[in-house]
Parts: structure tokens; C-alpha cells; sequence
């Protein structure tokens, strides 16, 4: 049977590696950019965030923007390539019709 | 933001979706069929399908094929308009490159 990644299907997850997976690779979106579009909590970003981090799907920098501290985060090259594998499956799945399975 | 259905999205619980929604109406499948198609224990694949059913997803009916005990499972309507929304869901956060936001 086709895997799933459990690491990103959950759903903030799912939405966050979308949202990386547009920009172009160095590019970094914000962290406040992306609680306000999803609509969740600091704290809830927060540990969906290092979930991603700790699976090297996304980088996740800390920089002073004047003299306000800023979180940056983007998708690793390994994360994108994680994500589209993802988005196969899925694929595979919702219109297959055949519950991804694999052959 | 546009919700995803958490019973639905569990990638168990997506697949079982999946598969009943190709069947016509009235058609049923096999637990045993369904559990080798995807791989799971008879466990595993009994407790995704108790998830479905308390959620009003799904029908399960024990009837005796011969001596035989069957255990056939079919799609409700509210299961299918359930799964039809949550593709919609998935496919705007993997298509629409917005994050799944509703507007």
C-alpha cells in the first residue's frame, strides 16, 4: 500500500509544508504570516513547527528585523521532495479509487 | 480556514472513504476484502471502521453467507457528501497553493 507521511498529513502540517511548498526555494515566510493564515495558536504552530524541523522537512531561523525578532521558516529541499511524495498519494487516493494501492 | 474532517482524515479512514465511495449506492464490501486491500490487522481495521460507523459514515452489517459470518460495509449518504467535502478540502490546500484558506 502506497505510505502516507504521518509527519505531514496531519492537518496544520499538511497546510504549512502548502504553503512553503509555493515559495521559491530560498525564500522564508513568517511565522505571524502563517499563524494569522491558519488561524491557529502561537502554541499550536509552535510544536507543529518543530515537528517539521525535527523530520528536516523545514528550517526554522530566528533573525532580527530592526529591532523586532523575527521567525523565518522555510522548506528544505528534502521537505519539498517529502511533500510532493505526499501530494502523489494523495493523489492516489482520492481519485484512484482504488485506496492507493500501490499496484 | 476550511476544516478538514478529522474522522475522515486519518489515513486508514481515508482509504476505507475512498473505496466505499466508488461503489454504487447499494453495494457492499467485505471486511476481509477491505482489510487485504489495505494492509491493516483485523484490529486496526475493526477500530477505524467503529471510528466511521459512531460518526455516521459508514454501515456495517453481520449476515451469514452460507455457514459463513460476513461482516459487509457500505457508505452512508452523509459519509459520502463527508468525503466529498473533504477532498474538495484537500484538493484546495494541494492545488490552490493558499494554505486551504476559505476565501
Amino acid at each position: 500500500m502506497a505510505e502516507l507521511d504521518r509527519v505531514i498529513h496531519e492537518p496544520v502540517r499538511l497546510r504549512v509544508m502548502a504553503c512553503l511548498d509555493t515559495l521559491e526555494p530560498k525564500d522564508e515566510v513568517d511565522f505571524v504570516y502563517l499563524r494569522d493564515l491558519l488561524e491557529v495558536t502561537d502554541g499550536n504552530l509552535g510544536a507543529h513547527l518543530q515537528k517539521l524541523e525535527e523530520a528536516g522537512y523545514i528550517s526554522v531561523k530566528k533573525r532580527f528585523v530592526g529591532r523586532k525578532p523575527k521567525t523565518l521558516i522555510s522548506a528544505t529541499r528534502k521537505g519539498r521532495a517529502a511533500f510532493g511524495e505526499h501530494v502523489e498519494g494523495l493523489r492516489r487516493i482520492i481519485e484512484g479509487g482504488e485506496a492507493g494501492k500501490g499496484s
